[in-house]
């Protein structure tokens, strides 16, 4: 196969702030594969875990490193290529955009949309929840209420974890739950922003206010902290930072109610379903998050997200303008489409000049 | 979907006795399913595992009462027919064969061999061993040279745990090695007929004699006391009867070296996936095994062999006749066929009468 990458700047209606920071725009990597006069495309955003840093000019820089050996390696040949890009030590937000257009070349291949091809029920697709980031209470109101008229959301993700402290968490919240109709059920993201002292507090906090459940109260390398907090929980639990890959499962698994699965993170599609197994087999529940993605990498996580308890697929809803189109929102579900491969094409809006 | 299901008996070339008895025959069922003009076939063995025991009778009863089910849902529909089969309390073998037709359906759907549709990478599928039961060691000669010179088989699979104790089992061992080419390595599977004496004692026999590894040396139900055998092993060891699903995994990590997938006993291919999902993710090897199956239940087997480290997929070499075809065997190994499905049709060959 022929693979190319070109840079592309997502703009974000609403800059995002969490725990460690606040970002704008990214600047995400178009993956093209090209086979048999098939084309594939797959996305990838800049993300950070541990110590990796990858983005665009890193994603370019590794997979074009891989131009030649991927010339003699055909799109369906995924074992063969996950062997080749373990050996050239590609970063898993690069090989999860392969991924995607591995997938997306395939469906088009056969006809059929990938998320038939995975036998998932679109039917079991569970709402999205829409994030709203750190911002002063009067502000998290403001866009509480319009996020929800906009999207039609009935799960709302609430960002914690404010240097500021637990007292300004509570106030976020407290602002969230007021601005939001009683009908939307509110999950929290601390982004491991918490000490253990701090998690267990807000926890009897959020508890006692109908929260669905807690994401990375503490920070990635703290997990030794986690069963202390899990044993008393009042509220789920769920890993993010602390968890990339099926291999993180087995060592969460006394400790957490369920983990974050995030193509980008994970490596893409293949061991995203890898890691929804494993913790399956755990016993544990499963979350599908996502990086600053437009509607294509979306649409690789829409494709396998009926395997998943909750949904927090929501980056291409904060776009100006989107560049990629094909998903629906539906009552507050993100669906693919029925078209084959992942199902998304070029959008038509232009982004507006230096966002 | 329309279902149907038809038994078919399988006669053996040799019975094969292993710790618990002896067959010389089995009566499989053939599942064959039909939507969109397009037919999918899979196959069920019969199978114990615990307390459920399963057979054609159960099976054809089992698939039967879904029929009504079923003719609302396509083929494709993996995760709704999963939801629905553990609703109905199919058996696992009876599922398997079900979804075996799937994945066949699928493949002919859109034109494509199965192996191909999972990504699997063909040129990493090991050689199978091929097996030679609990005789008296001049049989266990006879025998071991008739197989490797019809077969070229590269792996021997050994059945000790003799009901007449370890000295027979060490005789048996012995005839069989001396009779076996020095480049075919051997692997030994008690099917749980050791105590943890004697099981301490045989792994240190067959150390001493270069065997691969051993499968099963306690009964089920004894694994409190495979951590004492696991600590001072000189061979890796795998399960068997102690694992059926990717759920049983996670209690067997830390006393295994391996597990032992059976697709008749997982209930089919994407249980097959996630077992080795599961396994991997705890750092333990895979082999694949079978139970009485002919090259139509090996083939699903075949589609996803590359994915394991070690294969004992030869049922189907000790049949007369085999009652389809369609696998290659090249080298010691099982290779699937390049044809769109699951690559195998009906035998032209008829079996003797009565055998």
């Amino acid at each position: 196969m022929r693979v190319e990458t070109t840079p592309f700047t997502l703009c974000k209606r609403y800059p995002l702030t969490i725990s460690r920071g606040t970002s704008a725009s990214t600047t995400n990597l178009l993956v093209r594969i090209e086979h048999d006069a098939i084309q594939g495309i797959g996305e990838m955003a800049p993300m950070t875990f541990g110590e990796r840093q990858e983005d665009a000019v890193t994603g370019a820089r590794e997979l074009g490193s891989l131009a030649e050996a991927l010339a003699d390696i055909a799109p369906w040949e995924m074992q063969r290529m996950e062997a080749l890009i373990a050996w050239a030590d590609v970063g898993p937000a690069a090989r999860c955009a392969l991924d995607m257009a591995l997938h997306d070349w395939l469906g088009k291949r056969v006809g059929m949309p990938v998320y038939q091809l995975l036998g998932c029920d679109p039917h079991r697709i569970e709402p999205t929840s829409v994030t709203v980031g750190i911002n002063p209470p009067e502000v998290v109101r403001e866009r509480v209420a319009e996020l929800v008229a906009r999207t039609g959301a009935r799960r709302l993700k609430v960002k914690l974890g404010s240097p500021e402290g637990i007292e300004a968490d509570q106030a976020i919240f407290t602002a969230a739950r007021e601005a939001a109709p009683a009908t939307v059920l509110i999950r929290v993201d601390a982004n491991g922003g918490w000490s253990l002292r701090d998690a267990e507090r807000m926890i009897a906090f959020l508890a006692e206010r109908g929260v669905e459940y807690v994401e990375q109260p503490l920070a990635a390398g703290r997990e030794d902290e986690l069963p202390a907090l899990f044993r008393a929980r009042r509220l789920p639990i769920f890993g993010d930072e602390s968890s990339r890959t099926a291999a993180d499962v087995p060592r969460l698994a006394d400790r957490v109610d369920g983990v974050n699965l995030k193509l980008m993170k994970a490596g893409g599609i293949r061991e995203g379903l890898r890691l929804i197994h494993t913790a399956r087999a755990h016993g544990l529940q499963v979350m599908m998050g996502c990086m600053s993605e437009s509607s294509l990498a979306i649409a690789a996580s829409a494709a396998i997200s009926s395997y998943a308890d909750h949904l927090d697929l929501d980056s291409h809803l904060n776009l100006l303008p989107d560049h990629f189109s094909g998903l629906a929102l539906r009552e507050g579900r993100v669906l693919p489409s029925d078209a084959p491969g992942l199902g998304v094409h070029p959008s038509e809006t232009q982004a507006p000049p230096g966002c």
